[in-house]
């Protein structure tokens, strides 16, 4: 008999403790032997829950009781989840865990500190939900040189631009929607501003160049700013906005991180995927590009790929070549030096927009003057809207 | 120092030697071992090759050479590559192959005979190329119940349709493209007809139930009969036609195999998929849908998957849950009790249609008339056809 306890009984808690239920035999067949769930970790009650007399609120229990084999961490927030963590390492227990922040932000000592113990650090679940992604990427990454990985991160995003598009809505108006039908929460603020998906581009280019970077160097930008004329422009130019995270890894072994909105393709292959769906891209030699899709969120994935982790440490345990992350700050390209194509809108004049950035394509003329760029580094970009004199009413990247 | 023979030194082959002499370090730091191309079997030589001194004609120096630890069958066709397969698995040799047909209809005794003799029978690269599909299904399956795998799984078909409904061409001119361009061959047969996917989608099928079923038993169409006249109904109505390969986890514990064009709403996961890119969507619970994309064919692709596969040999072994197959013919669903709504063209009138096949909608009224039915089986679509008296200009079956 196994035992395991798990630290938050929110949405995900709770799908992972029905799915432990509800494939108890098929998970008993899997790892060989029988799974309990010992303890669930929360501040509430749950009096109406079927687990009710499991639920504890005082950590330090499951801390000292050495029959723990594994710790599920699916609190949300850095702290005290970081603090639990650890100690659950330290006692010689496997931690699975969804937590992107922790996992963005702690990440290398996590792993580290399970290392030294012997025991597992599983976080497929923290970027992407159900979606088979880290696992896969880290196959890629055995005989593959990746050049990148790129994605669509956060559904909440995905579903506004999606409406936006769909309908010709205003950024409000489809937050708005998004809130009601429970796909964006009352302050949305992590999601919109993009700080999501900067905390899963942060895994993943971890998880690419063994560099931890922290979330809070990253250039993040969310999608607040992107208006129903944009949308209008891209449209008919057979292009859509999305909010991408971006991990690239540059020839001189930096890595090139950002999360921003993009113009990209509409055929392209991140180009349909839509609502709240997420999609990671790897680009990668010989492979060429491989994109994994489906919902990346939800108590039925996200459960989905935390009992997948917990089963893998019961049966490979620590067999499998481990992921290593260290801090590494000094890995991370200057932003300033990332080039692309970018569009831009404005009332000022065509030849006005020449003089300051150089040939421009016109997308769109009208009361506005909609235009894309030649490939210009954010330095030359900069400089060139500083030129211009005035600010433009909208800038968006394009993806090439 | 392992030594490995490739059995075929075509495309992939060669890809394989490439990958395996070009990432020889990574290789090695991965498996803990050097791995040395022992022996390149092919009836051709290969005077200008860095390979060269390698190829050899007669594969009972490879059978009898038992410092040979894995076999690379990257042969295509199904016989000799069968005998030399299961030669070397008696010979306890590992083998992994990339060959379809093998693993289609033979790849139940293929996994009897490794398991005999602990040893691998590893295929990922026969499905979906590069793209890493049979790990991640095989990860899904642990806990979650598969409803369906489904897919785009010929990029030659893929191609033509994507021109068809990019230009409006013909379908014949469309495969006379792809021809000039080198996605389809000089006999172009089994791509066509469809028979390129079955067999991917018998692999696929027998992944998630067990059972594996002779291709020569699933109902198998091509995407000869698609004319440009249905690509123009099909865009009008914001869909797309796509080849799938659909395996169905029926109820009764039977599974439902069909290759057969369908109507897809053009923003569906698998509508998106253009060119030659392949893509595997599965349905499963609680995960919901995931979808893997890339290239499924190409020697870069394909030799990723299949080095991958060589690695996982020697770093994991047996280890890892073995997957079973057994001939299971008895599993086979009966094909005529399979339902969907279906798309017709005739020249007859509404009222004609309507007498024979019920309520239907309208999709287009002109020089004929383009309708789909209400969900049917395939049984009780018959039926009506017979009933409506001439048979029709054109029959698609629709995706839910």
């Amino acid at each position: 008999m196994k035992h395991i306890a798990i630290l938050g009984f929110g949405v995900v808690g709770q799908g992972v403790a029905a799915l432990l239920t509800n494939n108890k035999e098929e998970v008993k067949r899997l790892v060989g032997d029988e799974l309990n769930i010992k303890y669930i970790l929360d501040l509430r009650d749950f009096p109406d829950s079927p687990f009710a007399d499991r639920v504890i609120h005082d950590f330090g229990i499951i801390k000292d009781d050495a029959d723990v084999d594994a710790v599920i961490e699916v609190m949300g927030g850095s702290h005290p989840a970081f603090e639990f963590s650890m100690d659950a390492l330290k006692g010689g227990k496997h931690v699975i865990t969804s937590n992107k922040q922790v996992v963005a932000e702690f990440g290398a000592e996590m792993i580290a500190e399970a290392k030294k113990h012997g025991v597992c650090y599983h976080f497929e679940a923290s970027v992407g939900g159900g979606i088979p992604v880290l696992m896969p990427i880290i196959e890629i990454l055995r005989h593959n040189k990746v050049r990148e990985v790129r994605g669509i991160l956060n559904g909440t995003t995905n579903y506004i631009l999606t409406k936006m598009f769909t309908f010709g809505d205003s950024f409000e108006a489809s937050l708005k929607d998004a809130q009601e039908k429970g796909y964006a929460e009352r302050n949305p603020d992590a999601d919109i501003l993009g700080i999501d998906a900067c905390r899963k581009i942060a895994i993943l280019g971890a998880l690419i160049s063994g560099a931890s970077i922290n979330p809070d160097l990253i250039h993040t930008e969310g999608i607040t700013e992107i208006r129903a004329q944009d949308v209008a422009v891209a449209n008919k130019n057979a292009c859509a906005i999305k909010l991408l995270g971006r991990a690239i890894a540059c020839e001189d072994g930096k890595l090139s991180l950002m999360v921003a909105p993009f113009l990209i393709d509409a055929d392209a292959p991140l180009g349909g995927v839509n609502g709240v769906y997420n999609a990671v891209e790897v680009l990668a030699d010989p492979v060429d590009n491989v994109m994994f899709y489906g919902r990346g969120a939800g108590a039925g994935p996200t459960a989905s790929a935390v009992v997948g982790d917990l089963c893998r440490c019961f049966t490979e345990g620590t067999h499998t070549a481990p992921v290593i992350f260290e801090k590494q700050s000094e890995r991370l390209a200057d932003f300033s030096a990332f080039a692309c194509r970018h569009y831009g809108a404005t009332d000022l004049s065509l030849s006005e927009v020449k003089a300051a950035f150089g040939e421009v394509t016109v997308l769109c003329e009208g009361k506005e003057l909609a235009f894309l760029t030649e490939v210009m580094t954010e330095k030359a970009f900069a400089e060139a809207e500083a030129k211009l004199g005035k600010k433009l009413l909208s800038h968006i990247r394009k993806l090439a």
